[in-house]
Order: structure tokens, then sequence, then C-alpha cells
């Protein structure tokens, strides 16, 4: 019932750059992948018309982004051209209390940033927003994506004598805005000039003293989209679900490629970067972004329950109920019942106290500890054929636990469908995949041995022809480079890390 | 459609305590109800075979019943007779790290305890386990529940030169059996003997310096189950739940009544005061107990699924999409879905970074608040008559403010549908309702004036006569007494609080 | 030049205690002494005409008095007839915030406390004030000393039912009192007649709602002292140096076995346990107290630098400087020139900033570990002949360390003179010494021995015969039991430490 | 008895930089001075000949240093060219935890900071060591002092892209040391050709992969010393008590102007910036240093014992004792007292236990605060004329509550000395002295003035031209800048602090 894993490159684009097609095609026949991928950003700006508690709005936006990213957050706000900014380890609730906020005071411009630290790469430095001055006053930046010439650039820099102080790309993005500053007469056209120098995915927000300054890469691999509040503040935003939580209308995504200026005067647009050619993270709709966000134009948890009932045309089969992961397998559970009549139910119990300090038990409890973060409903899945829905796989080990979990609470069979392709490839442009090699979809030659690998009954993937159909309401197309290895842009750059950016920490 | 709530009293059980039956019944011709809800605890012991990580395994144990209680925790362990503890305000994962865990050592015996303190009681001393210390040696001791005589209990204590160190009853029981041990042979008679004079609602475990005692009160008001682990650990717990959480298999519910001995001969049972007649608390199911628990033979998911169904029948409407409040209202959501037909949505997302250390922002910005925690998805309920089920309503505040967001998000109707009957009077037996003047059931004289009060096109509740229904696989009667003031024990002593135990705190 | 150690025993009362004194005198006939010495309390109490920032006056009292207990503290107010009370590990810096103080609000009384817990006993349920409530409401209570007959007390208490949190004797001292409250119309007639049957060492405060009560043991052991604010207020301290961190005037000192009340009605006394004979602890002068303390009416600076100075006249020595170990050592060193005219010098800097927290190095720095919390100064010491005054030895092992450090610092002679007589036996009642076995003069057959075991050129402890001259203003007896182990109170029971009180702990 | 102050100008070096020296002559003929006075950083750095615990003794070093810094501190380790660090706000105590100290790890190569933020710069990025990348790799840079030429170094780097992260003088250091390497072969040849570039005090110390490098400006403002430890490591650090602390034997100063080299190959030098003309910082001997210290061969014991013997002379006063106010004044007042033949006596007791976290109390009780931090012993002053010295005065408000507080034990007279001359002008070498309007001396025409603001019987300073004299053993001049407005540095550059500066903060 699951067919070969070939159909998984199908879909791909007609790409200019896909360095590593050829393997993905003949090296490896099959390329499923799956397990613990991090976004690592999520951005908030607001532009009050009068000194308000911008901080405490920040905090709010904050709080609905912090699913992107739960290891650092900061806050920036500027006074009158002088920045007060907190930035630390932990959660938005953890490090914002009353008093910080209230410190942050009154004022009419503020930035945010939720982060997920990659491995290496949590220095304090590299917390956001980046705050720096420079000859003409202060900034404070933040951003969401990954650059493929960040290492090109720093270098660059540093042989005209540049010090960095972290490892993030985002001091480099600053240095190149700084270095276009140097030759322009604002800010704005100093992103301008500063665009085409870099290359890769990034949805900044820049706060000058007295301008937000938004821009997205041409690609525009990471959403970002603008609101606006009864009162007439402007909020820009990595995800419209922030707007709702500081009560601002939704007005439009920033289009790829622009650069949208807000200050006294008014809103603005240059939008000489802006190109026909899109290609927005397909991973943001089917595990990253919250279901109750719109993203250019189409509702997540829409996108969700589409990737369910494409699965449940594509991969039908027959069973009893259909059960989803928690939480974003759940869309697509309902999405698959829809589509397919067999009935949904709610299979597991998440436990939402279990957070990051959860202490890994012995070793002899270990299989234990799986329960302890989702355990299934006996009542519910006892005696049954289950369809089970996920939203990925990375090394399976979780698959494999959790399938286990199901049969152990009494399932007669375990049915795998998985609301997105096979995992096998790096991302480039902000996702924290595996590496490679431990994928599950590069360890074996075919879905049936992945299946039982992770002890399935049986087990599919969305195709990657399917994907496109996925945002019924996005006039734009996607980048699927994590499934195909061909990215919209040329990724050959981007590997070169060196061990000072692995291993420069607190 | 939704019919006079006279008919919440229809199911009142044939009760010897109904104090203020006739005030519910005339004085009033409403009482439908309302709130922020709270249960008081969740409990767990384990007796190990040979010295073990008891503590981890308490710990898990505690994970697993956090939603019963989060403002507090503790455990104790039994190092041969001597006795080590740690208590604290917080979260289990906040309080217990890996150096507490390893401080607390590999014993074979430990009990814990989670939770929620009452308004004035927050008394680092209210914090369990209590752990004393008597003629005969050390004992801990944790407890589920409310007595309905702890003024009384501890006025006699008093009389007799008794300190006080905190405002729980559970120091009266505390008392009570150490006054008994001094005239029995065993703590377990001693237990035996203090049953008849405690009075109210108790789930309790005690540990000595050599067994782990379980014991359940006489009506059975809080769960209480025991389990086994492969390699021979006998567990207690409030829940079953956190029996999966430690590899346990479940092997009964204790009785209402019983006294569980667990030592090193094994496990006995004490069963003088088992009755017929038993009272578990409904609101368990509706609410308090996690949707993977299994008790007194009734899967909770299964109770709220039944519950649904229930209101599918007694109070239909036509309707787009079902949908229901998480977390509690989902299950009841999907009951009403198959039994009517109309389509199940998954219609909100709720913020699971929202926790106690949220930050109530300025006034104006209040309204927005609401949606930082829970978030209508507009694709889905955009244009649509939905129904929305939810467990309960206290003041009726939080469901109107639920009611205008599903509006917002463009809902054509709202039809509310509460998988309880309406609360109309305190609870003595462990559950914090809200004052009884300000539940909103005990304000209006009809539910349509309640549904018009918060905004839904209509508004039904589950009649108190179906409550039974509820609990199919359960040879139980069950406790309405917040729904009909009807309760299975005299209450007339439980309100004379006195200004001591309403003020001291840390 | 040093002296048998036999004289040791010279100056001992007439007492009708000395269960040791066999011991003492013959079995060995050396007795000098050591070690790492902690006095375990210090109280304060205040009782103002009208509601006040009591709880900040309290806070400012045991900032004067940490240094008699560094380990936790505590606060309770009585707000008209309710207590609150905050009390933790920690300094009180540490544990006292603006936030805190501001909670425990603005009422007319407060008591509080700080500690020294003693091995095996930092539960957190030990930490005082202790706070409870009985028959006639709260009362909470402070305590400085220690009981002989706790185990006796205790006994008693739980053989009619009574339940024990801690193990500190405060415990049984409310219980005393909470018993005799049951037949007298006053707490203060319950504190006079619960005293006879409390033996051993206590300074007390106990606040009930509507007074403060201070009493002291008919001994006197510990230190208690009352005065008074410009603004009428009372306040009650274990020592003079809190009044004058209030600004309140030294009144006197509470009488040995006097009770004192403050009420709204004034103060008043009853001094029916009051006695001729009076032992206060010598220790108090001579290394636990603060030198700007005045303790019945001998100034602690003062007795310093009389134990100096006789020191001088006893064991003089032919030296070019001399030098105090700080801090205690330092006014006797002052004691010791004066009376020799050998020159006084500054020979040591002590680290202020290595605290409880500072981390025990790895074995190979050990040696040098001891230079970060003192440093000899190389150009005050090098060269020349040292008298070093220390006011005590326990083990041996720092005073070996001290005098390397000197010795290595360029001195050419280290002659090492004590400012107290040789520590030998235990004390019962506040003070904890290390075990007799490991107290070096219990070890050594001759004061040569002891200086040859720590390096000293010359070695020499102030007589026990002299103790008396310490005291040139104060008109009591001292208890010097640990050096010559007769004690002014039968000490025969308070030995019997069981189990339980050693191990529990959080 | 105290003369002109006129005189306090006498001892003036032949200086070519006396900006301001006209209106310190003319414009006011008092110049006298005083305050809250703070050292800016203390610095460590270890190179030891194979991994060790570096973090450890570095550790250990700081806690040593803690008197020059206590609001932040931090480590950096260097592991094969990888360099980790740990900075946070606190003291070295609270910062570095064990398991703090184990991450770091083991390594061969360390450099630590200690400091004290002036106003307006605490953002955490200015917490050093500065840890940076540029082109040819990792740098580690810890600094003491400030830079004169720190705004214009600054400007001319953001001419050409620089980014700031901080607002520290370090930060262009580090600049102007990458811009060198360069153009260099070696990081100590970057840094010779730095050095002409940067103007002011600064003993740094730098890491890079393989090398510690310590360089200190040409004047010598700042002290900086090198020790061996038996194993054969390289210790440089601030003060010789850092040596002491870590068992390093002390070797010799790091001449003014000197660039040390420590490698695997050994140690060596770069004298090429080495002159003649030295100005050592004088109040490092008078108040910041710990009397331990030894620096450019004078001990600061010492140093502050001929302050006090040449007051004694200059400034003879009929009196009883002679007290100093601790700890800076106490080897003052010996001097006095051995000079004089008045006795010597401990006069305070300063509360080792009121820290940075002391609260303020409510107005009402703001002076006993003054008590709570130092209580003057009423039996050692009592009915006596006292000579009270401390070593500065700033703004009078502490000396003028000091001298209350003897005067209120009983003194019958206070005659004030002070160990440095009247403060007139602002520190722009590492010193932050209060505004130079604020100050006492610039704000009276007279010491008699003086003395009467602050309620001294008489008052004297030491005058200028003995400053020379307090250094016997010291080859060095002495920067005496704060006292005439004369500084071996042209200063006019150093004053244009713009609002960045001030107000960036976290």
């Amino acid at each position: 019932m699951s067919a070969s894993v070939n159909k998984s490159v199908e879909g791909t684009h007609n790409l200019s750059f896909c360095p590593r097609t050829e393997r993905a095609l003949t090296e490896r026949s099959v390329k499923p992948v799956i397990g613990d991928i991090h976004e690592e950003c999520g951005v908030f700006g607001i532009f009050e018309p009068r000194p308000a508690k911008v901080a405490d709005m920040v905090y709010l936006g904050l709080l609905a982004l912090q699913h992107r990213g739960q290891e650092s957050c900061g806050i920036a706000v500027c006074d009158d051209g002088v920045f007060r900014h907190k930035r630390a380890d932990g959660l938005v609730s953890e490090v914002f209390t009353r008093e910080v906020l209230d410190k942050l005071g009154q004022e009419n411009m503020a930035v945010g940033h939720v982060r997920y630290s990659t491995t290496g790469g949590n220095d304090h430095n590299n917390i956001q927003p980046l705050v720096i001055r420079h000859i003409k006053g202060n900034m404070a930046l933040v951003h969401n994506g990954n650059l493929v010439n960040a290492s090109e650039l720093r270098r660059s820099f540093e042989k005209s004598g540049a010090i960095f102080h972290g490892t993030s790309d985002t001091e480099s993005i600053a240095y190149t805005i700084v270095r276009e500053r140097l030759v322009t007469s604002s800010t704005e056209e100093a992103v301008e000039r500063a665009m085409p120098l870099i290359k890769g995915a990034y949805s900044c927000i820049l706060m000058t003293a007295t301008k937000l300054i938004a821009f997205r890469d041409v690609k525009g691999f990471r959403p970002l989209c603008i609101g606006k509040t009864a009162d007439g503040a402007y909020v820009v935003a990595s995800e419209s679900c922030a707007l709702d939580a500081v009560g601002a209308a939704f007005e439009r995504d920033v289009l790829p490629g622009e650069i949208v200026v807000i200050s006294d005067e008014g809103i603005s647009s240059i939008k000489t970067h802006c190109r026909s050619e899109k290609h927005i993270c397909i991973f943001e709709y089917i595990y990253f972004a919250r279901p109750d966000s719109v993203i250019e134009g189409t509702s997540v948890a829409q996108a969700r329950l589409n990737a369910g009932r494409i699965l449940a045309r594509t991969s039908p089969v027959n069973a009893d109920i259909v059960i989803g992961v928690p939480d974003s397998g759940l869309d697509a559970a309902l999405g698959y019942s829809v589509e397919s009549g067999i009935p949904y139910a709610a299979g597991f119990v998440k436990n939402r106290y279990v957070g990051r300090s959860f202490i890994q038990p012995t070793q002899t409890m270990r299989e234990n500890a799986v329960r302890i973060k989702l355990n299934a409903i006996r009542q519910v899945v006892s005696g049954k054929r289950v369809v089970m829905i996920d939203d990925s796989i990375v090394r399976g080990t979780t698959s494999a636990r959790i399938i286990r979990l199901v049969r152990e609470a009494g399932a007669k069979e375990v049915h795998m469908r998985i609301s997105s392709p096979p995992f096998t490839h790096n991302c480039y442009f902000g996702t924290d995949i595996d590496d490679e090699e431990k994928l599950i979809a590069n360890k074996y030659s075919s879905i049936a041995e992945i299946a039982k690998a992770i002890g399935a009954d049986s087990l599919d993937y969305l195709p990657v022809s399917e994907l496109k159909n996925l945002l019924a309401d996005t006039k734009m197309g996607c980048c699927e480079g994590c499934f195909t290895g061909c990215y919209p842009e040329d990724v050959s750059g981007a590997g070169t890390k060196n061990k000072f950016d692995e291993k420069i920490h607190k």
C-alpha cells in the first residue's frame, strides 16, 4: 500500500540550484526522513503613534510566537534615539516579569525576538535583538532565517578589520547594512543596497532612532506580515497569530523582496527587489506555524487539513479510527477522517507540564518516560485498526516509541501516515533538521523497510507532487529543498562553517 | 430550545443531607453555574521490594498528576525509618531538579503530592507531604479531599493542648491517627479507628517507617487506585494515568472505606468501613481527571464523549460544525458530533506557553489578553453556525469572552452546550468552586437569560438526571452536590472557617 | 613558656552538676580545645505604639544580629491577631527583598530570628519564627539557646498524642506554654508556669495577638536586652548592637528568670523565677557577640581587650609585634599590645567576598584556598618575632594553616596566644562546638604538644581562673562548662538525641 | 590647626597637560574633595604548561581581586583555539558555581575580569572578558583603566563601517588591535602598533588561540604584575594579592609600556614603548588596592601606615585615641598612632553582611541605616578626644554621618584626618569620582569651613607635596590629577561622551 518513495521527487520545480540532485535521485533510491526539527526564530515589531506600553505589546506578541523558539528571547525599545533592551535565555514568561517590562518604559517603538539556538551557538551574544551602534546612531535588528553566504560575508568584513561578537548571521546582516549606510542618505536605502549582498532566508525588522524597517528576502522563505491596531499602531510579525494577540487586524504579508518603512510619516514601501518567483518554506504550514495563522493567504489549519485529505486519497487504508499525534498531526488526522469517512478520535493525551527542564530518568525507566510526555488512551484505540497521522519522521526513534505506545494500549493495527514527504536533505534557510546521515529516509531503500523499522503495519508519506496542493489559496511557490535537495538558492557556500562557529559558547 | 432549569434537580438522589435543597428549588428557580474551578490535590505513593530510585518514580507520577494541582509539590522518602523530604511552591519540574532528586537517595518507599492552594492558605506549612514525628516514630501523609468536620476536630485537639502549624485538614487527619495510635498496636488499626472520626472526602497515603497505608473515605469522593510494576513495586495514585507514567499496570481502585496496607509482607486490606453506598465526584470525569485515566471502571475520555452524545440528544441544534473549548471540552464536542452528525472541527488554538507567571497586561489590553491564551481559527468558524461545547460555566465572564472570540472570527451563530449541569452550590469535598452568589446560574432565573448574558444564540446544560449515564461502566453513585445542594454527607459543620484559617500565610 | 594546662581547671565554680568532672580532671591531664564554633540564633522583637513598618525594623535588627546565624532567617508580623510570616534559608539580605517586606505590611508587632542550623537539623520546619495556632489563637516564638530536657519534654507530649513537625527545642517550648495556657488566664501566666518545666538555655520572644512576651532562662545563659525608640516603641534583642541598628536606646538587660510583657498597657514584668545565681555564657564575650554590644554591663570589645591584657601578663613573650586573627582576635591583640608594650600591627587581610557559597577547589589547590580567605601581609610580619592572638582552637587544623601562612610571609617566630581556655567539653546550651574526641585539647597531654602539632614556637591559653576577670563590669557569674565540664545545670538528659532528630531534613 | 588648603597644589609635577590648572589654582582657592569612589576593574590571566583547571585558578584570582569591582565578572578559557566563556552580573561567588566552572573545562589558558560598571553603562555587552572573533581567529580581552581618546577612536572606526555592541573603551582597544593585526604578522606586533594609538590608562591581558599577551600603558596608571606557580604556570594580575591566592610567587611588575608575551615558547617581552616617565595612580595605595598587595615595590599596607605617620607630623593634635574608619583608614590610623604616641583603638564595627542588596529603609529610618553598616563602640570612644582617620572625603555626607555616630557614642572631640589630599578634579584614568561640582572641597573656600560642614572639631588632609613620600620603595612617579587637575596625559578629548554612551543599557 505504501508506494515506492521514488515518487517523492516527482514534484521538484525547475530550479537553478540543485547541487545534490543527482545524489538525491540516484545514489540512494529512497529519501524519506524524520526527527526533531527546529525553527530558529520569531520576530515582532511595533510602531505606536504616541508613547505607549510597547514592551507589553511585544511581550504579548512574543508569547504568541513562542512556538517558533523557546531557548532565549529579547525586547529592545527606542526611547528618543536611545535604546533599552533585555535579552536572556528562557521562555518569554520567565524572562519578562512585570518589573523588567516596567523598566523598559513607555515608548513608541520596539522590536522583539524569540529564538531556538542551534548546537554550538548558544552564546549569550547571539540572543536577539542585536543592538548595536554605528556612525549614524543606534540600531536594533531581529532576524528569522538563515543566510547561505554568511561565511563569505563575515570573511569579507573581517578582512577590513571587523570584529564579531557572536556567531549568528544577524551580525553579518547588520554589518552589511551599516557599511551601505555610510554611502547612502537613509537606512532604508542602505537596506535596499544591502539586500542583493545578503543571500538566503531573512525576514527582518530593523529599528533605528525614528523608523521601523521590515524587510524580507526576495524568495520569501520565511513569513512576515503587517497588521494595524485600532489606535493606529503598526505591527510587524512572523505570523498573523501574533497580530491577533495584540488586537491588531491583519493588513497584508510583506512581499518577498519588499522593504516596508514605518515612521511618523506613515507607512511606505520599496519594492525594487520584488520579483515574481517566490518560495515560502512548506514546513511552515506542515509543522512550524500556529494553526490559527494565515500565511500568504493560506490558513495553516486548512493546509494541514488538506494534507490529511490528500493522504486519505493517495494512501487509503481500511481502518476503524484516525488519530493524530499532538499537536501538528491533529488537523491532518481530521482531514484524513473527513476524506476517508473513517471516524476521527482523540487517541493521545499530551502532558503540558513536561517542559525543557524535564529530567531524563535513569536508564531503566527511559521507556516509561515516553509515556510522561504522551500517553495513548486505551479506551479509544483498544481493539482498533488505527490510522495515525504525524507531521514528519526524522530519525524514526520517536515514531517507533509512539507506535509501541499505541500497540500496548491495545491497537490491533497501526497504519502511519505522514503529512509531509520524506526528509532527505538539509535545510539551509533556517530550519534545523538532523544530520542527513541520521535521517531514517536516507538509511533505508524503501518505505516498507522504514515501516518495518518503526514497527508500523503500513506507512506512507505525502507525495512531493502534492505539496503545492496544500496551499490552495497561496499564490507562491514553496521551497521543498529538504525533501528534494533542489533549493531555490545556491547553497554551495553555506556549508563552510568553521570551528569558531561551532564552539564559542558561554 | 433551552428548557427550564428546573429540570436540573430532577436527578437528585435520595440523600439524607440536603440542607439547602429548599432554597435550591424555590428561592431561586434557576441554578445554572460557573467559573474557575480547582481541584486541590493529587497523591502518589510507591513501595519497592528493594531500594531503588523511588524519588524518580514519584517525580514521574507527580508529573502525570500535575493537572490536579500546580501551586506546590513535595516528595518524602523513607530511609530505614528516617524521612527525607523536599517541598516547595512551584511545578514539579521546577522544584525537582536532578540534584534534589539525587539527594533524596535510593530507598524503597516514598510518597508525593501536588497541590492547588486555596485562597488564604498558601502557607509553606501547608505544602504536603505532611511529615511529622509522634510517639511511635515518623509519619508522612498525603491527602486529596476536604473534611467537613475539620474545625470541630481541630477544636477538640486544641482543647487538649495541640498546636497546629498550618491550616490544612491534613494536620487534623494526622492528629486523629496519632491519637488513636496511642491505644492501638499498629498504624493501620489507628487508621481504622480514626476513619469514623474524620468526615468528608479523603483519599490518603500514609507512610510509616515500614509500611505504606492507603485509605479512602467511605463515600469515595476522590479517586485512588493501585498498580504494580513489572519488578514487583506497588504504586498508589490518584489517577491511573500516573500508573502508566511509571510503567505500572492498573490493578484496581481502592474501595471507598478500604484501608490498604503495603509492606515487606505484601499487600493486605481492612474493609470494615466499606459500605455499599458510594459517591464519586462527578466532576472528576467532567473536568479534573486526565482523559487517559480510568476511574471506577469508566474511562474519563469515554465519560466526556458520553456527555457530548447525551447533549446532542437532549439539546439538539441545527449547525454546521461542532467545536470544543480546549482541553476538557474537546472530547465532549467529538461525542456531540458523532451523535448529531454535525462535523467536528478544531476551532481553537490554546497557547501552551502562557503559564502561572503570565503578566496581566494593562487595562486597555485586557481584552486582547484573552486571545493570548485562546485564539479562534477564523478559517474554521467563519460563516458557520457553531455548536461550542465547554465543561462548565462559573461566573460566565470567560464564556462571554470565548463566545465573542468566536463571533469575531466570523461565526454566524454560536450555540453553547455545557457538558455538566449548572453549578449552584458549593463543594465541601475538595473542589474550589466560586462563591455561590457569584455563580451565574444563581444570578439569572432562566437558561435563556444566561445565554443572553454570555452572548450565546442558545445555551443548554447536561441535565442532572443524565449524570449517571456518563458513567456507563461505573458501579458507583456520584456526588452531584454542586449541582443540587444535596450532599451525601452532612456539611453543616463545614462552613465555620475562622479568621485564623484565612489569614496565616507566608 | 607555656605552662601546664592543669591550671585550666583552677577556676571552676562550686557547681552542682559536673557529670564529667572526674574524667576531665584525671583521665586526661590536659583539656585544651578547638574548631569551628557556631552560635545557633539571634532573636529580635518590636512593639510599636501604632502601626508602622515593623518588618523593616526587624530587618535592620536581624542584619545587626546576622553574625549569630547565617543559615536561615524569618520574620513574623501580627496584623490584628492574624499572623503573616516569611521564613527561608539564606542571609537576611537575600531572603528579605523590598517586595517581601512590603507584603508583610504595616503593623505594630513583629518578631524575627536568624539561625545557624546544626548538622542534620536543616529541615525547613525548623526555621523560626515558629508560627503556630492553638486553642487561644496564634502565637509566634523565637528562641536562642538549647534545652537540656528537650527529649524528655518531647516524649511526654508525644505520649498524649502530640505531633512534631521539626526537631528543634523550640517546638517543645511552644507545647509546654500551650498546655499551660489551657489552665491559665493569660499567656504570661502560662509562660510563668512553663519556665520551671523547660530546662537549659533559652532567651525567647513570644508574640500573641496583643502582646510581646520576652523571657530568659533562670541562669541567663544567653543574652537578651530591652531598648526603646524615640517614638516609644519597645525593642527586645539578643544584643544591644541590634538596638543601635534601629535607633533604640538601651534600657536594660532582661533578668535571668524574668518575664517581660509588652502590650498596649505598657511594659511590665514577672520576676517570680529570678534568682541570684546567674551564668552567662563566657563565649558570648570571647567570640559570638559583636564588639559594639554591651552584655550584662560589660562591653564585648572591652572584655576582649581585657583577655589580651591578661594574656600579656600570664603568658609574656619576647616579640617584635602583636597581631590578631580577624575578626575576634583583633581586640585581644590590641589588649596584649597595650599591656606588653609590644607594637600592635595589622598582620592579615580577610577576604570579605568569600562567603558560604565558596567553592572548594580541587585537592591540589586546597592549601592555596586558605590564602583566599586570609592572607598574611609580608611587609608587616617578615623578619619579625610575632605574637598572634586568636579566640580559640578547635581541631587545630585552621590554626596550623594560619601559622604556616605567617611563617611563609617571613615571620621568624610565631607565638600563639588564645584568648580563652582550652575547649575540652561539649556545650549543651546553644553552642555547636566540635565532637569532644576531635578537640585538639583532648588529643594531647600538654600545651607544648599542641604547640608542636600546630607548628607554633609557643602557645598559651587564657587560664580558666581569669575568665571572671574578663567581665569587670558584669555582676553575673559565667558558664565555663565547655572548658571545665562543670555545667550550671544537669546535662545528663541532654545527650539522648535519637535518630529522628538527626536525619529529618529537606 | 588645619592649614590653608592652598598647600594642596604645592606638590604638582612638571606636567605637560594641566588644562584646568589655572582654574584649580585661582578660580577657587580651595579644592579639597570626596565621595563614593569606584575602581572599575581587576584583571587576571593564566598560562599553564599543560591543561589544568585554569578556570578554578581564575576563580580564586578573581575572588582576591573582588574589591576592585563587584558588579559583574567573567572568565574566558581557550580550548585549542576555541573560546568558552561565562560572564554575568554579580559577585564572583554568585556567578561561578561548581557547575559553571566545570563546564569551562580543563584547558591551559584563561583570562578573567571583575568590574564595577559606571552609571549608564551597565549593558550586559560591556561585561568582560570581551570575546570576539576577527580575521585571524578568536581573541579575549580584559582591561583595567580608561582611555582618553575613546570617542575619537570609536568615531574613526565607525566611519569605516564598524559596529559597536557595548559602550566600553575595551571594544575600541580590540578594534585598534584587530585593524593592526591585518598588517602585521603576529598579535604582539599588532599590540605594539596599536599602543601609540590608544591613549590613557590600560592594563590589559589579551588571549589568542596560542598566547597570553599582557600590556600596560606607557604611563603605568594601573598596576599589573607577573607571578609564577611551582608547576611552571605564568600568572598575570592587577595586584599581587591575586598571585598569593593561587599560590604563585611574585616575579615582577609589568613595566609601563611593556608588552609581555607568554606562550609554549616561554615568556618574552617587547619594550619599545617603555619610557622613563611613569605615573602610577596614587589612589591605588590610598584606597583601591588590598593592603597585602605590593605595587611597584611598595607595600600598600606600608604606604597607608606612611600616610598616617606623615599626617601625625603635618597635622598633630592633642587627643586620647586614634581610630580608623574601616577598612582603608585602619592602617593609616595605626601609623598616626605610632608616630604621635596617641594610643590606637578599634572604634568601629563594620557589618559584613550588608551588601549590594541592602534595602534602603524608609525615610524616617535613614539615619539609623548608617548604623547598620558602621557602628561606633561606645566603650572605646566615650569621653575621649578622638583622632579619626579616613582615606578621603567626596561629598562630605558620609563623613558627617560618621562623625555624628562617634559623637553620639560619647566622644568629646572628633579630629578628622584624611590620608589623601582634597579631591578637586575628575579622574580620566579609570576611577569614578563624583562630579566635580559635588565635591565638598570645591564647595568651600577653606578646610575650616569643610570641618564645620561635616561637624569635625578639626580637619586636615595629607599635603599633595607628601604624596611621593608614601611610596618610599617605589621608583615611579604617581598621577595626582584628581588632587591637582594636572594630568600626565592630555584629557581634552576625554569628556565628549555622547548620549549613546550614557543610555544604552539592558
